[in-house]
């Protein structure tokens, strides 16, 4: 029996931070690469074209967002990498599928509702500065998932809803047309929560994230200013109600744990902990980084990639478009 | 200079009657081939797709459709006759043009208020059974458009809306990118009103309407149906105030027409000048009903024009939308 197909996407945007990488692409890449499923990741850059209207900016951050999962260690020959508007077929089943969603649906998006419900608090038109693109991405993302065949869709707790949507389109279509579209299910995602440099979650919106991948120095620097309180270095401290220790647990082994909580309870200084704290974000990170750099300083390497992704999920996606375009009597 | 692009769509439905030919499809193809312009015509079976949900119907009303236009003198050696499903990169630059389509436009477009006020009135919810194929087509018709660089759309009044639309989005797209995309000009259509049987404009909705190719004995029967008054045959009558004059007209030469002035002056039977309509009638639509049932008993014949058209446009269309992905960043 052919192994399931897994699939995740990613909108290319700024850089990410340590908090996606430890919640999101560390877990994701663990899971592509451990061979239990037929794995698919794609570069959303048709969704990011919803905001991003700038055409280098779109062209950098897509390049980014590739380098980073190729140097975090997504392996091209375990998962097929490609971008969204490589594959044609998908612009075109988002149309189909679009005269198969009920425009309530969509109103119900959380994202639209979300701007709505800012627009109305600031006593705007509810639909002010929105474009159709935010409005009808449920239905490209449904597109995204059922061109092909998709068994498994790893996701975030607010993105269940998208799952949810896709199988409402997908049995819509099959209503009329018999069981041609496969009903994803939803994966909760299984990354833990990293916390930020204030103790919050780690968020871009909070101000208080570590940029995934930047100089040595600078990152020496980012943990330095992480919160902490005024207890003297000699007293003894409780890991555990440590803020540095918490975001050590994500990075370093059990011994090396064991090591700096029994150093916490001789007592250790702020500083000496950070460094501790440096060090193996560092190791961890140091590799990657160097990867990240490679790929961003020879971007023909990330092209290869991407084309060969692309030509490998477009013959699945010509035949999926033929037998719909079939179905639905555009074609013969 | 080269010719400006002169770009049509028709959907593809039932047969259409014969106040479709008058009012359309004849002066559009009088157009096309006194070669004034670049002519392109397609066939917009995506939009069907947004009501028609069985796939047998809207195959055969895609044939139906290109055989009653080759049928009335479409010659494909002037005028590219082609399906929109054919051309992936519509559907592809659909998307784009959703990025930057403000969803007050959407809301504000005929069709869709229209249902909304439909919905209204039945107390029932403003968006009940509608699908997002209904609610978006105007971006959709955008890209139908602006693929092609088409400077030119004949319309009905009706549709001048369309073209409005596609200006916004147009405008806001360049506003972005600099001047990519061509603003087209609505062009008033020039047909006639054709009376339907009863008098009224010829109407599917008002079930007065003659199929444009139904078999002779049929046609003589419908024609039959017009309404007439109880006048005797032998008193005069005036042409001016006879329904079957005004179809007459319609059809017949200025010699014809004054003939049959004059036998109405003299006094003629309702019967026989119906008999003098199916004979003008007639004479018009043999030869297209000829070559309508020999393009429909050889399919073949139609997906060969169908084929070339595609692979003309295609030629165009990729080369637009390489230019159009190079600029909001997708590609290099």
């Amino acid at each position: 029996m052919s192994k399931k197909i897994c699939l995740t996407g990613v909108k290319p945007t700024e850089m990410p931070h340590l908090g996606n990488y430890i919640g999101a692409i560390k877990p994701a890449i663990e899971m592509s690469n451990n061979g239990e499923y037929d794995g698919y990741l794609f570069i959303a850059d048709y969704h990011s074209l919803i905001g991003v209207h700038k055409g280098n900016d779109l062209r950098d951050y897509i390049y980014e967002v590739a380098a980073v999962w190729l140097a975090c260690g997504l392996d091209p020959e375990k998962t097929t990498l490609y971008k969204q508007s490589d594959i044609p077929e998908i612009l075109e089943l988002n149309w189909i599928l679009n005269c198969f969603s009920s425009k309530g649906i969509l109103n119900r998006a959380h994202a639209y509702k979300a701007k709505v419900a800012d627009n109305e608090e600031h006593g705007r038109d509810q639909d002010y500065g929105i474009n159709a693109g935010l409005y009808n991405y449920p239905t490209l993302m449904a597109a995204d998932i059922l061109f092909i065949d998709s068994d498994i869709v790893p996701v975030g707790e607010d993105q269940i809803q998208h799952i949810e949507i896709t199988r409402d389109i997908a049995n819509a279509f099959n209503h009329h047309y018999g069981d041609i579209l496969k009903l994803p299910e939803a994966k909760a995602r299984e990354g833990a929560l990293l916390p930020g440099l204030d103790g919050r979650k780690m968020s871009k919106s909070y101000h208080n994230h570590i940029p995934l991948f930047i100089p040595e120095k600078k990152l020496k620097k980012m943990i330095n200013k992480i919160t902490t309180d005024s207890t003297p270095p000699e007293a003894p401290k409780d890991p555990n109600e440590s803020l540095i220790f918490d975001i050590y647990k994500f990075f370093a082994t059990k011994e090396e744990q064991e090591a700096l909580a029994k150093r916490y309870q001789e007592g250790i200084g702020w500083g000496h902990a950070k460094l501790e704290l440096f060090d193996v974000v560092n190791a961890e990170l140091a590799p990657m980084r160097e990867r990240y750099d490679l790929y961003m300083s020879d971007k023909s390497l990330i092209d290869k990639i991407l084309e060969d992704g692309a030509q490998k999920v477009r013959e699945k996606a010509s035949a999926k478009l033929k037998t719909i375009k079939q179905a639905i009597g555009v074609s013969n």
